[in-house]
């Protein structure tokens, strides 16, 4: 059968495209932390979820030190993909049913940050990316648990963007465009519920803009 | 520093605690059709995402069959990660805050489904899992459309899930609980979000309830 126009835009790697690609990149990293990181154990190929953020043209990531996966990823070859899924696309065939979505791969061989006052200006960073203002009201972090914590970083020079974003019912082509089903898209969207308070929260504390404005992943735009 | 005793459970492998593993596992996998497929592309850990649906005591997943991906994983190891994230944990200390989430990983070797009629099967119970109803109101797919579709599986019998519950607060040990900064959950759902009708549509085609009423993703429990 004759294939639809594709809706698809297939982002180029940096080099074919690179002023696109980098904008596109980064606002896919910058909306969704959930990373999902691809390592070797044992030349077996291991997949575990973990946060992400970005600093410039860096992607870094976190872990306990003694973690399976920061242990196993240090040094090594990694993929660490980041994914949005904004709608289900519900067309007049089964093979043209797709997700819209928007997915970042970055790889290379991930480098873990050393040094412990750059370590800790990290996670500083990642806090206050997340939760601005936050950082400087927590209790100040020992010197053990900055040492049980590792980061894990990659350039996004081998970053690579898909998005797929296919209008209601463009999907479908031509031919099928009389097919008596319904067909359209169901947006998907992340929501924060209303926060919980530590059960032995002290009174006269405040909720904090950062927790009361939090919203995990921006909206499609 | 002293530890908090953990909120989190980690459910073993099956052979540790088989009736609560595969109930949770099951959970997991039901809820959440998106999974982030690892596989070696030339030794190179890659990190796919798709959607994934499960048959029994089987995980499926497709993509077209010139995928890099379907190509490349088909008899090799593969690592298929789902995972939910319910919850951002806000802790009075940077280490001890967190996501809560419901993660499961399969490892295995994929295996392609060939049979053409057991492929069409196996569809269709994907369709029907996620859009009830819908199947046999498509366009009936063609031969060339089943040849194009990949289907590839694995057993859950190396299968494990992490869920990580901690309740507001409890993520902090006895020693911090006095800071005095804010701390509790920020609940994460997935929303559905008006249904968009193809612009296309012909007038009179009514919205199914498999639209209407589809949640992508349960509510955590």
């Amino acid at each position: 059968m004759t294939k639809a126009p594709s809706p698809r835009t297939r982002v180029r790697r940096l080099h074919d495209k690179a002023a696109y690609d980098l904008d596109t990149i980064h606002a896919i990293l910058d909306a969704m932390p959930v990373a999902h990181v691809g390592h070797l154990i044992d030349g077996f190929p291991v997949v575990t979820p973990t946060l992400q953020w970005r600093e410039g043209d860096h992607i870094y990531w976190h872990g306990s030190s003694a973690s399976r996966m920061t242990r196993a990823a240090t040094g090594g070859p990694v993929c660490v993909t980041v994914t949005l899924t904004d709608a289900m696309v519900l067309s007049r065939s089964g093979l043209e049913h797709s997700v819209n979505y928007r997915c970042v791969m970055v790889m290379g061989t991930a480098q873990a940050v050393t040094d412990p006052a750059l370590k800790a200006r990290h996670l500083e960073t990642m806090m206050e990316q997340m939760f601005p203002g936050r950082w400087p009201q927590l209790r100040p972090m020992t010197a053990q648990e900055l040492k049980a914590t590792a980061i894990l970083t990659l350039p996004l020079n081998e970053a690579s963007a898909k998005v797929s974003a296919a209008a209601p019912g463009d999907s479908d082509p031509a031919e099928d465009k009389d097919w008596p089903v319904w067909a359209g898209n169901l947006p998907i969207t992340l929501t924060m519920g209303a926060p919980q308070p530590a059960t032995d929260l002290a009174p006269g504390i405040p909720l904090p803009d950062h927790a009361a404005g939090y919203r995990f992943g921006k909206a499609p735009k």
